[in-house]
C-alpha cells in the first residue's frame, strides 16, 4: 500500500473506504490481491451495470484488440463507430420512436454535460441554465456550476456562473409541486431568474441521495420547459442505461428530452465513454467546436455494441431489472419497519435504491459493518446519509438475497448492537437471527 | 457513411478532411474498410507516440483482459495502479530527481487541466490564472477559459473568468522576452492583472501553431514566477510522453514545474488516461474533492507502465526521436528553401514540428494534397496555417522518408502547379522530380 | 421639446409618460412651463417624502450657499458633515437603541448597494448574496445581479455572478413561509446554494410592485440569517426614511439588521445622497478601498440634517404618515370593491400603497387618465401593474383627498368607460358620479 | 473630531491626510473650522477645475433654489435640462462638429462607466472591454472590473469577468507602440482576447499616477478600434472639462471617440453629476433600461450651463490653462532637475500634471511636509509615487507661484533635509533659500 500513501494524491476517496488492492472482477465480485471475494454494490458507482467483464463483451473487446481494430482514432469513422451507431438506432432510438443525433464528446459524464449545456446556450443565445437542488453533473467547471454539492462546489477557485438553482421534486414538501415555482419564475419578467436556455436534471438523483422524481413532476417539468421555450435536458448518466429498469430512466414518465446525455454504463464494460443525443435541429456545432482528444474511444464502441445487442434486442432484461428492484424495495422496507424507528426511508426506483438512515454517521457505520462481511457498499446524499444499494443489474438472485441479508444484519447491528458471529458467513447461509420470513425474490419469467 | 451523416453530429473535424471509414490500424499505418493503407502523421494529435496497437502494450492490455484484471474500479487500489505508480516512479520520476505525487482525474486531457486550476487556486488562495496567446488547454469550462482558441471559446455561451492572457514568447517580436511583461504587471499593483495562483503555459504550443518556447524564456518564466510567489503548472499533454525528445518536454530547460498535466500518449496505446503531478506540499485535495467515474483508467495503467518500461529504460529512445527529429527538421527547412519563397517557415523541436505555411488555404491545399497520396495529415495554428508532422515516434526511418516526400511533392504541387502523375507510389519509390539530393536520415545509434 | 428628442439619449423613461417641461415645484406640486399645476404622486420614486423644495431646508440649504460652506470636499471632515452625523446618531440611532457607523458611498442608492455587498463578502470572506424575486437593487453590475427585473437585467451584457435567487414574501402562495425554504438550502450542503454572507432584501419592494413582507417574515428572515451566520442586509432605499411611517421600514418588525442602505429620501430635498450603516465590527474597510468622486454630498448634509430636526425629533411626524396611510388604503379598497371584480387588490404599508391591477395595460390606461386631470403617477411591478401612491408624505389632507378623488374618477373611467366631463375640475369639487359617501380622512391628531 | 471616530466608516480616505474640519470655500482656497486657509491643489481630485464655489455659478444656482426651480425631477423633461442640451450642444459639441446624444446616467463617474459598457456591449452584441494598465474608471462592480488598481478591486470579493487588460502608452517602454500589441491580438484568432465590444481608455491617466498617452497613441488606438471594429470609449471624466487645456482631453490627438463618460467637474460646482455622450446610432436604450433615482441632477444642469456659457463661449480659459500648464511644467522640471537625481521625472500635460517621485515614501512625505505649509496636495499612481499638482483651472497666477513655492520647499527638504524655517510663511514672499530664479510665468495673453 506504501506507493499509494507515497505517491497518490490525497484526493482519494472510495480507496479510502474500502482498503484493500484489488486485482481481478467477475460479475458482482470483486477480488482483493489475496483472492478474498467481495460482493460488489458499488459497482462504479453505476458504471458496472452489466457486472465487471461481462463475458459476452470481454469476447467482442479481446477479438477487436487481437485484430488490430482502431483503438484511438479521434473522430474519425471508424467501423466500430458505425456498428455502434446502427445498434444504437435500431435497438434504441428506433423502437422508442426517438430521434436524435448523437455527439462523441470527451469519454467522461462532465464532458458530456459541459457539451450539452454549450449547445443548449448557443441554440437558444441564452446564459442561464436551471439546475436543481441536490443534482450531481460532474467537477469540470461548467458541470461544477450546475452540480449541487458545497465538498465539491468549493473546489472552484472562481466564480461559477449561467446556472439558477430551483428545488427538486419533493423539497418544498409532498403537497408542493415545485414545477409550478419554475413556471412562476418563468412566468414573472421580474423574478430575477433569467430566461434559461435549458433545464438539466437528473430523473433519479444518485449523488443527490437517490432521489426519484415521480413521472408526474418529470411531465409537469417538460410541460413548463415548453411553455416558456426551454429545452429539457435529462443528465441520464447514473440513471440511464437500464438501472431503473428502461433503457433511459425517463421513459416511464413518457417525457422525450431535448438533450440526453449518457455515460458511466454505456460502454458496458466500465470503459471511458459519453455521448450527447440532441435533437436534430439543436445540432448546430460548427466542425470540432467541442472536441477532445478521447472522444469516440473505439474499444467502448466493441463494447457498447454487444451490450445493446444482447441485453436491449427484447425486454427480458428490462423486465428481470424491475423483478430484482421490486425486490430491494421489499428488503429495505422490511428493514426499515424492523430498524427504522420510524426515521429511515427507502428511496429510488429500479434496482436505483438507497436506504435513508437520516444520519450520515449511521449509514458510514451501516456500510463499514457490511464491509467486514464482504460487501463493498457505499452512501451518498448531502450528509452521506442514504446507504446506496447499487449493485449491478446481472447480479444473480442469490448473490442479491445474500447481499441485502449483509445489509439488513449490519442494519441490526449497528442499531440494535446485535453481535454479528465472527465467524459468520453470510455468503453460505442465511442470517441466524432472521426469524421473520424476508420477502421472498420471485423468479425471473 | 450514411449512417454518420444521418446520426452523428455536425461536431465531426477530423471526420471531413479524411472522408474514410477506418477499420484497422498498426504502428504508422492506419488502413480503411477497403484495406487502403495511410501514413498517419496525425497520430491522433499527439496521442499515438508509440504508433496504432504497439504490439508490446498488446500483448499486457490482453493478458490482462483474459484474466478479468480490474477494468473499472473508480479510485480503488489496484494492482496494476501500484505497477504503474511504481513504474512511473522509478523509471521517470527518480531518474530526473523529481518529487511529484500524482493524481488521477478524469481521463481526458482537460478534466486533467480542470484538476490543476483546482488545486493551484485553492493552494494559494487566489483566483487569477496567467495563460497565454495561442494556448490550447481543452474545451470544458475551466480549462477554455485558458484556451486561447477563439472556435472553441465561441462556444462557452457564458462569461469565463478567472483567466488573465499574456504574450507566449516571441509574441511581441524576437527581440521583446515577454516574461518582462509579466514581470512588471506582477510588480505593478495597478496593473489590473490579479495576482495569480498561477501560470499555465505549454512549452511547445500545439494546437496553437508548433510554437516552441526557448529554454531560456521557460527558465525566465519560472524565475518571475518564483518572484511573485507563483505557482508554475506546465501542460504537458501534447508536448510531454517524448514528443520533443526527453520525457518531459521542459527537461531541456532545466526547470522544475509545481504542476504537471500529462495525457494523451500517457497510456501508450491510445487509451483515455490524465494524470496531474503535483509537488507534494500542493496536494490539499480533500477525499473526492474533485472526482470522476473514469479517473484511473485501469486498462491505461497496463499500457502505460508497458510503455514506460519499454521505451524509458534507458535513453536510446530519447535519442532516437531526437535523430529523426533533426532529420524532419532538414526536410522541412530544404522545402522552406525550395518553395518558401521568403514566407515559409519551421516550427518547433523533437518530433513535435511544422511547417508554417503563413496562409490556411495554403497549407490546406498541402495537406488535402498529401492525403491524396496516402498521407494523413493536419494543420494547426490560428488561421490552420502550419502544417504539423505529428507522426509516431516509432516510425520506421522508411516510412518517416516517404511521408516527407509525400510532404514535399504536395507542397511542390500546390505551389508550383507541378503536375503530381496520378499513378505515382510515394509508397514504392523517390519523388522522380526530386533532382536535388534530399537531406539523409542518419542511421540510429 | 426637440431638444430632447434630437439630443437626449433614447433612455428616457418618465419624460414619456409625462410629456411636458417642468419647471417649478412646490411641496406635492409640480407645475410645467405654462404654469399648470400637477398633483405629484410618484414623488421622485420615493426621493421626496418631504415634496419639492420644503421651504424649511431650502432655508438651510441658501444659507449654506450663501456663505460659500464646503459645496465639494471628497471625504474630507467638514462642519456640515460633522452636524449630519450628529443629528443622525441623537435623532436616530441613540432614540432606537442601534449601534451603526455610517459610510458615506456614491451618492445614489445603487453605489450603496454595492458597498454593503462588497463589505458583507469581505467581511464574510463568500462570495455568495441571497436576493429576493422582484428585488430592486439598482442598475450598476453589482446591484444589477441582485435585481430582479430583467428588462434591467438583459442590458448588462456580461455574465453576473454571485447571486441565489430566493422566492419573496408570498411568492410560493400565502400558506409557505419562503423564509422555511432559505432554512432548508443553508441547511442543506448539496442544496447549490452556497454558503451566503448576506441576505439582501427590501422590506417593501417598491419596483417589484409593492409587495409589503409581513412583520413575522422579516423577524424568520433574521432568524434563519443568524441560525446560519449570514448578515442581514435591508435596502432601505426607497422603503426608508418614513415612507411606511417609521424613519427605518424595518423597526414595525422589531429586527436589526447587520447592515442597512439608505439613499432617495435621505437628504430631504431631492439632493444626491446615500450611505451605508452598518455594525461596528463589519466595518473593515481599508482606507479608500471603496471611494467615489462625490461620496458625501454636502449640501445634502445639511438639508439632511434639517429634515431630521424637523420631522425625527418626536413622533408626529411618524403617526401623521400612518394616518394618512389608512386613508390611502381605505380610499384604494373602496375603488378595490367597487370597480375590481374580485381581481384587483391594494398592496404595501403605510404610504407605501398601491393598487394592483393584474393588468399592465389596465395599469397604464388608469394613469394617463388621471395624468390628463392633473395627476402624475406611475406603476410599477414585473408587468407594470401596480399603480403606485407614491406622493409626498407631507401633503395636505385636501390634496391627498383630490389625488384619490383623480384616481378613483380614472378608474372608473377606464373599467366602466364612464364618461369624465372634459371640463370637470377635480381640484375643485367632489367626483360628480361618486354617489357612495368616500373613506373619511381622520384630522391629524 | 470625535463624531467622524465613532461614527463615520474606517473607509476614509482624504480625511486621513487632512485631519482638519473643512468649513469654507472659495475658488483655490479651503478653509478649517478655526479660518486657517489652505491652497487646494486636490481640487476634489479633478472635480473643481473652475475653483470651489465659483461666484458666477453660485448666482445662478442660488437663483433657481430661491425660486423653487425643480430639484429632483427623475428624468423628467425640465427648462434647466432644456438650457444645459441646448447650451452643450451649441458651445461644446457645435464649434467642435461632434455630434452625440447624451444619456444622464446617475450623478457619478462609475455610474457613467457602467451605462457606457452596457450600451457598447449590447450595440455589437460582445461581452469583452479591453482596458489598460493603470486605468481607474471606478469602484462599482461593472467599473472596477475595468480598473486595475489592486486596493479596489481587492475588494470586490466576486469574480469580475468581461475584461481584457492591454498595456497603456509606454508600458513596455518607449520604443514600443502598444497599440501594435492589440491590434495583433485582435487581428489573431487564437490570442485569446475575445473580440471585444469596446476600448475604453483614459487619455490622461489620473489615478494610475499622471500618465499621458502621445496623441499618436490615441490616434492609433483609434485606427486600430475602427479596423476591428471595436467602439473607442474616453472616458474624460478626470481629464475633461478643460483639465488638459481643451474640453476634451482628446482633442489635440484629433481623434473622435465613439462613447465619451464626463463627471467631476462637468457640473462646475462639485454637484455630483456624470452623462455619456455617444454617436447617436449607438443610442439603442430602451426607455429606462439603465435608469437611477438622481439621473438629470437639475442643480448640476444650472451649474454647468452657467460654467459653459462663461468659460467656453471662446479659447481664452483655454488658452489660459495651456499657459499655466506650462508654467507648472516648467516648474516641475525645475525640481526634477535641481533634486531628482536622475529618478524624478515631470507627468501629465495642460495643468494635468504630476511629479514622479518613484518611491510612494518620498511623494507622502513631500505631501505632508507641503501641507505643513498649507497646500492640500496629494498622490496617486500604483504605489502613491506621483506628486498631482491638480489645482483649479482658475487659480490665480501669485497662487500657483506659491504652491508650486510650497512644493519645491518640501522636496528641498525632504531630499536634502533642508529646515525650513516654522514661521516661513509661503503665501506671504518668496522661499527665502530660493537663489536660483525660477521659471517665470509668463502673463495671461
Amino acid at each position: 500500500m506504501k506507493v499509494f500513501d507515497e505517491i497518490e494524491s490525497e484526493v482519494q476517496s472510495y480507496a479510502r473506504a474500502f482498503p484493500r488492492v484489488f486485482n481481478k472482477a467477475q460479475g458482482e465480485h470483486l477480488y482483493d490481491e489475496d483472492g478474498t471475494q467481495y460482493l460488489d454494490f458499488l459497482a462504479g458507482a453505476g458504471t458496472l451495470n452489466y457486472g465487471h467483464n461481462n463475458p459476452v463483451f470481454k469476447e467482442a473487446l479481446l477479438e477487436y484488440i487481437q485484430q488490430d481494430g482502431i483503438t484511438h482514432g479521434l473522430d474519425l469513422h471508424t467501423k466500430a463507430k458505425r456498428e455502434f451507431l446502427e445498434t444504437f438506432y435500431e435497438k434504441i432510438l428506433k423502437p422508442r420512436n426517438l430521434n436524435y443525433v448523437m455527439q462523441f464528446t470527451g469519454p467522461t459524464g462532465t464532458n458530456a454535460v459541459e457539451a450539452a449545456l454549450k449547445i443548449a446556450r448557443k441554440y437558444k443565445g441564452r446564459e442561464n441554465i436551471i439546475s436543481f437542488t441536490n443534482g450531481f453533473h460532474g467537477c469540470s467547471m461548467g458541470a461544477l456550476a450546475a452540480t449541487g454539492n458545497s465538498h465539491h462546489r468549493g473546489a472552484a477557485g472562481v466564480s461559477m456562473s449561467g446556472i439558477s438553482r430551483m428545488p427538486y421534486d419533493g423539497y418544498l414538501g409532498d403537497d408542493i409541486d415545485t414545477t409550478a415555482y419554475l413556471d412562476k419564475v418563468l412566468s414573472d419578467s421580474s423574478s430575477g431568474i433569467d430566461h434559461p436556455a435549458a433545464v438539466l436534471v437528473e430523473t433519479v438523483q444518485g449523488e443527490g441521495g437517490i432521489n426519484a422524481a415521480s413521472a408526474e413532476w418529470l411531465r409537469n417539468l417538460q410541460a413548463v420547459c415548453r411553455k416558456h421555450d426551454v429545452l429539457l435536458i435529462v443528465d441520464d448518466i447514473q440513471a440511464g442505461c437500464g438501472r431503473t429498469g428502461s433503457y433511459f430512466s425517463f421513459e416511464e414518465a413518457g417525457i422525450e428530452p431535448d438533450i440526453i446525455t449518457l455515460s458511466k454504463s454505456l460502454s458496458g464494460y466500465g470503459l471511458p465513454f459519453a455521448v450527447v443525443l440532441m435533437r436534430p435541429e439543436l445540432d448546430q456545432w460548427k466542425p470540432g467546436e467541442h472536441n477532445g482528444t478521447f472522444r469516440g474511444n473505439n474499444l467502448a464502441f466493441v463494447t457498447a455494441k454487444a451490450a445493446i445487442d444482447h441485453y436491449w434486442s427484447d425486454d427480458k432484461f428490462a423486465k428481470d431489472v424491475l423483478r430484482k428492484g421490486d425486490y430491494i424495495e421489499q428488503r429495505l422496507e422490511k428493514i426499515v419497519e424492523k430498524y427504522g424507528d420510524g426515521n429511515m426511508t427507502t428511496r429510488g426506483r429500479g434496482m436505483f435504491r438507497g436506504l435513508n438512515c437520516v444520519s450520515g454517521d449511521l449509514a458510514g457505520q451501516i456500510t463499514r459493518e457490511a464491509f467486514k462481511h464482504g460487501l463493498v457498499i457505499e452512501t451518498s446524499g448531502a450528509d452521506d446519509h442514504v446507504v446506496k444499494t447499487l449493485c449491478p443489474l446481472t447480479i444473480s438472485d442469490e448473490n442479491l438475497t445474500r447481499a441485502l441479508d449483509i445489509v439488513e444484519a449490519a442494519v441490526e447491528k449497528v442499531l440494535k448492537g446485535t453481535e454479528v458471529p465472527e465467524e459468520h458467513d453470510f455468503f453460505a447461509e442465511e442470517p441466524a437471527d432472521s426469524s421473520e420470513p424476508k420477502p421472498e425474490l420471485a423468479g425471473a419469467a
